[in-house]
């Protein structure tokens, strides 16, 4: 019998997404300020809406070309993919865009908003704020939910009835492991679309924030030698739009794919739990409890993200950073605390109380619901340290920075090495953090395990994501204060927001990458389980190949990046130096500078330079599958493996390389920063504008692309390579090992007609045939193919030469 | 019976030693120059060997530490490692450092006479600065392969007494196969010897080389303004003295350890190859020629390179840098030539004409032995093309270096951006380069294909070593001939050395991290092998964990050798910044300067921050194993794929890290360098002194430590990392995979006593017992342990009363 369950998280994502669209029209409600104000708000919210839609634009016919190709992949001989994967992809897609366009609509009508509200009271200007994140937060994370939850009820009535029965898919009997095996791989669909327009808006909104920002930097204050943020410069909108294209719209489709793609890997291995219990389990959910928990968990997590962000609030108008910090941390623990409940609840509730997994190379286990709920804790766990993590090596005033500070003192290549080696050893709690985590997970309760602590870690998305969101609206209301010339301490309240804005943002990144390696490894296993393979075997040298391989496509990827980030600025510095020198005027003020130009250079050449890191991610697993094919055109396992490799390969260098990069960027930020207030250096006072900072601007203007660009799009080329093999797996595999029977071919089978022991035949292939004479003659032939992932038993009986037959018969199948 | 071949590598080692003795004596008895010259040349030769004696008494103490460890591994329970292990060692690592004193002796010895030869001739000036690299190359060569072959014939009698027969070892009667593994395993000791002080050496050199490079710099060049190599700067002789550490003993020593280790593995993976072909083969070389085929292209290899560097002169005393270069160039190609000529003999000449060998996952292929001798052109054309790929993207001239001196006209920030993106980029046909090769030998010949790439490569060692150390001997004599105020045009003669030396530097580095890449692989593949395990599955949790840390280690080692330049040089700037305050005179060349305490303060430094790094290499492999025995307790299988997911992560991060750093460090160091020939920037030609000149400075400041310390470190901490793992492997496994007897336990034996059809039993430990009752009442059991690595089977026959005693004894056994 069908569950209400199935039901509720998509109730709780509507829900949600009513609270959004309360809170958004409170929000545009608010006063956005006089002329000037508006008019600068203005300009930001056509740039970024230009940018967007151009963006979609383009994006269509990468969506149409894609779909095509999806299409075809499921008329491939042996996928079993249903072509609605077509359908669930485009939805993917739209939804994802929609999450976007909405965030990025809601910020920069925030950010105006919040600049009037400072000009009077620092608590509403944050209450605004963090309301335009909220927003965003909810929005994104109720269409994610609301969309995988919709599609999977759809699905589930469309393949199964809505019942957990065996029924009839493309001719063949299946089992309902093996049609809810089918539903979750068309589900993927979904995933990927989102996680595809995700790539897009990763790479080309951090190439566009630094190329906007490094062009408004060059010529505006160097060349010019005007203040950031001054109306004359023609980079300036382009600059404040890029915060939001990057920060905003960037990190949004970040989380929603990674939301999105977690909770589908998690049903993936909760349909292979019921799967390792015999292929049935009865519970109070129509057998499908542990297909249901990750969505459950996910729908939930909406609703205590909204008592998160009532909690973040401050009442004192003269409250400094630290009470603004608190403020957001009482909201991000109480969600997170709240999830562990919840979690403890919705576990015991919806799982077996003990349930049969199956661990690789350890046999079956028996697990009970309480294990799956500590590795739950042990998500929020990572979720939690890893901001901690993040903030010590980034964060201002702590030992690693006021190292750099130390070393800017000597020219900026020694600021410049130290900054790298910051991030470089950041790596090192991080890392052992996430194996750490995997390990745990795994061991409580398997790879179930680990797709629920990414579950459970990603709960808390629509908080994270506000908190998130505050901070490019914070820096764009003070962009609006200085542009439109207010009092002082307008732009004083706004710094305050900033600065906190700058702190989460470097957390938030942490959060991003822990969620992009978690989901990664949760499709990872989801990956070997759609493909039928037990294992990635590193020892065969093709899949150690592309392990190598794999390895090198974030660091490649990386580069790609940074030179876009570089030619795109360039780009905008001949247009903003052809502006000062033709435009009557413009330095007197008298003159309009043309912001408009600068803002579709920006998006320009963020489109055009998102194509060759959006190729690279695509094609190279493609291209590993086709030359597999075309070298071991019978061996999908191994091909599999290989694939499986590359897929590893590009996530342990992707975690790496984006926590260097983040870190390093972060770091090199905020020593920077540090010189405002100035520093210490050799038992003297340093300022703004010595050449220790000049040498701490050196190693910013490195850590840019780090931070914006290269280093947060690794999460969107590890989470989508994962996924394109996620779709991709159904090709390379049944969803059971069967014998390869075209391995008989050239065996020669030996009935032993004298002995009734086991004649044992080891062939080259691996191919064992055993057979036995009774006493009676009847012949008994047992045939075992051992692969390397699995071993399969074909037994044939009857007289000496029906077997013989039936064998002969076997081989030529 | 034995074979003579045994001992024939050994006497060619003997000949290239007796020939390095000829040319040593040549060298030493050119001219030395007159009394300042002399006096230069023996502040550096005393300095290096205060340096050597200053190391070699502290890793006299590492040695003993390490040997006591070594000897505690062969008592742990389940070790059959030999306890002779420990000589072998100790062995391994006199070897090396003898090889490190010779080499960086005659380099200290060959440098002035260069100088002093310059003063008339260039092609003297080239005969004798190459004479030193050779007398350097082949003592390198020379001494690997005499040790390693003089202890294999020790063993080979000691364990075998020369013959391939079974034995007891132990106490237990083993298989040729199996006594050959021991004495395989004893074997390894001499390589890890070797690899341990190549690890101290290379990164003590890194250290030290750029310690004092950037002490003397930062105070003598931009402090007090007097230029590179002035005799009145105090940092002068130990910067001097640096390029001998690292450049000449650090590279020796990495070299050495890869040839010894490529070598051995290649034997371990050679006597795969027999037991895969039924544990013996009959051919003329006593049945071991897989085994001795490594050593013979090894000595063969001595001999080529001697002729090759025959080739090497020039005749004109007007040549230019091309001729140089030309010069090594027909000297390096016709020993990669000659090497292929006589790996065609040797394999076919060696080997069996077919083999069999067992591919993973694949089953038994028949190979032959053309197929291994394509695999040993594929090792010699990687060697070949890794140099140009290197050539490429760190050339002078070439555009990624134009792209970079371009970039550097918009500051040091952009100029450091296009470095690093140029060292990134390169990964990508260097690791492309890599994965085919892995990818063709592997299926020409099995990882014995791998291996024997590898070895193939590794047969010019002594010829590269010669190209490799001629750079720093001929950057010496320039030094020796400014020190010395010399006439202008000696310096101009040793200039065109040095700059070839530059080239030949570069390239040098992409052969080591190539041979570091294969040596590793084929180092990885014999550690399966001795494990006895027969894969790596990434899907196994734990594993995937390790895989992840050990991508990790090569980012965290790079960033601690980095910051230990950076604390090693801050040091060497207070003494050269005190000299210059306290000595009077010293500026005006009256007052001498204390060069020996520099050399003591770089010397000091290095040893002291050569620490940390060297416990995290030789620490986490060992940790890695404790925690996984208090873990898993009783599964050595699950652990030794732990310790080779951790060696994978290793492997393949440290490679890219290594191309990476050599690459981006190589690039900014020759961007620099091409402003001194002057550059056309935005149609301006731009010359030193100019700002970008300074922005390009300053990359160079951040790539020395890249490209001169972490980045070559890297090729040691794969290699290390990997033959510690093999030194543990015989703790981790049998070298057969025996039952797991105590998964029995709980294991109900159902005997089915009607029929003579198969009783299956799956238990969740995956044992099935299979029980047949033939008409005569004899029952045979057939217990199968089925584990992710291998399939054992025991078999029990007799009454049913009798096999239900045997199975109950079994269970308890």
């Amino acid at each position: 019998m069908e569950s209400i369950m199935i039901y509720v998280p998509a109730i709780l994502a509507v829900v949600g997404l009513l609270f959004m669209a309360i809170k958004r029209s409170w929000v545009l409600k608010q006063d956005p300020g006089d002329g000037k104000m508006k008019e600068i708000s203005e300009y930001i919210y056509e740039g970024a809406l230009a940018f967007l839609k151009a963006e979609y634009k383009l994006l269509t016919f990468f969506v149409i070309g894609a779909s095509i190709a999806l299409a075809a992949i499921t008329f491939l001989p042996g996928a079993t993919t249903h072509l609605s994967i077509v359908i669930a992809f485009i939805f993917g897609a739209v939804f994802s865009a929609l999450a976007g366009n909405m965030g990025m609509k809601i910020a920069t009508k925030t950010n105006v908003r919040t600049t009037q509200a400072a000009r009077t009271s620092l608590p509403q200007a944050l209450k605004i704020s963090f309301g335009g994140g909220t927003v965003m937060g909810l929005g994104v994370a109720g269409l994610a939910v609301l969309g995988l939850t919709a599609f999977f009820i759809f699905f589930f009535h469309f393949f199964m009835n809505g019942q957990w029965v065996e029924g009839i898919y493309d001719g063949e009997t299946r089992t309902a492991n093996e049609l809810m095996t089918v539903l979750l791989e068309t589900l993927a669909g979904f995933s990927l679309g989102a996680e595809s327009i995700a790539l897009f808006a990763r790479v080309g909104g951090g190439i566009y924030t630094k190329a906007a920002d490094v062009g408004a930097d060059l010529v505006g204050k160097v060349e010019a030698g005007i203040p950031e943020d001054d109306p004359r410069n023609p980079a300036t909108i382009a600059d404040n739009v890029g915060d939001n294209v990057g920060d905003v719209a960037g990190m949004g489709a970040d989380l929603f794919g990674s939301y999105v793609a977690t909770v589908l890997a998690a049903m993936v291995l909760g349909n292979y739990v019921i799967k390792d219990m015999g292929g049935s389990i009865s519970d109070a959910f129509g057998g499908i409890g542990p297909i249901l928990l990750p969505m459950a968990i996910a729908g939930v997590g909406i609703i205590i993200s909204i008592i998160g962000t009532m909690l973040v609030k401050i009442k004192n108008n003269d409250a400094k950073e630290a009470q603004v910090q608190g403020a957001l941390n009482v909201g991000n623990w109480v969600s997170i605390g709240l999830i562990a409940v919840a979690c403890y609840f919705l576990v015991t509730w919806m799982l077996p109380e003990t349930m049969k997994m199956k661990f690789y190379g350890e046999g079956y286990h028996e697990i009970s619901s309480m294990r799956v709920f500590y590795a739950t804790l042990v998500g929020l766990f990572v979720g939690a340290v890893i901001s901690s993590v993040t903030e010590y090596y980034t964060g201002l005033g702590k030992k690693p920075i006021l190292a750099i500070v130390q070393k800017s003192s000597t020219g900026a290549g020694t600021n410049i090495i130290a900054g790298l080696a910051t991030g470089m050893v950041s790596t090192f709690p991080t890392v052992l953090l996430f194996a750490s985590a995997i390990w745990a997970s795994y061991a409580f309760a398997g790879f179930y395990g680990v797709a629920l602590a990414a579950s459970a870690m990603m709960a808390t998305t629509a908080m994270q994501l506000a908190i998130d969101a505050f901070g490019p609206i914070s820096d764009n209301a003070g962009g609006i204060a200085e542009m439109s010339e207010l009092p002082k301490e307008v732009r004083q309240r706004t710094d305050i927001l900033d600065s906190v804005g700058n702190t989460t943002a470097a957390t938030g990144k942490g959060f991003a990458i822990a969620s992009a390696a978690l989901t990664s490894l949760a499709l990872f296993a989801a990956y070997v389980t759609f493909t039928g393979i037990d294992g990635i075997n590193i020892f065969k040298a093709p899949v150690l190949a592309m392990l190598f391989v794999g390895g090198m496509i974030p660091v490649v990827f990386s580069a790609l990046a940074m030179n876009s980030v570089g030619k795109a600025a360039m780009d905008m510095v001949y247009e903003v130096r052809r502006q000062f020198r033709e435009i009557p005027g413009i330095m007197e003020g008298t003159g309009k500078p043309e912001y408009a130009k600068c803002v579709d250079i920006s998006t320009k050449a963020a489109l055009r330079e998102m194509m060759l890191p959006g190729i690279l991610t695509i094609g190279f697993p493609i291209l590993i599958v086709v030359i597999g094919k075309l070298v071991y055109a019978d061996n999908n396992q191994l091909i599999a493996e290989m694939l499986g490799g590359y897929m590893a390969g590009v996530t342990v260098s992707g975690v790496l390389w984006a926590v260097f990069q983040n870190n390093a960027g972060g770091a090199w930020d905020n020593a920077k920063k540090s010189f405002e207030a100035g520093v210490m250096i050799n038992g003297e006072m340093t300022y703004k504008g010595s050449d220790a900072h000049k040498a701490a601007v050196t190693g910013d203007t490195v850590g840019d692309p780090f931070k914006d660009t290269s280093g947060p799009s690794m999460n969107i080329l590890i989470k989508l390579t994962c996924l394109i093999g996620l779709v991709i797996a159904p090709i390379l595999g049944g969803h059971e090992a069967k014998p390869v029977i075209d391995q008989l071919e050239g065996v020669e089978i030996v009935l032993d007609e004298t002995t009734p022991a086991p004649e044992v035949k080891q062939s080259t292939k691996e191919i064992r045939i055993e057979s036995i004479k009774d006493a009676d003659g009847k012949v008994k032939a047992t045939v075992t193919t051992v692969t390397d992932s699995a071993e399969a038993v074909e037994v044939f009986e009857g007289t000496e030469a029906e077997v013989a037959a039936k064998l002969e018969a076997y081989k030529k199948k």
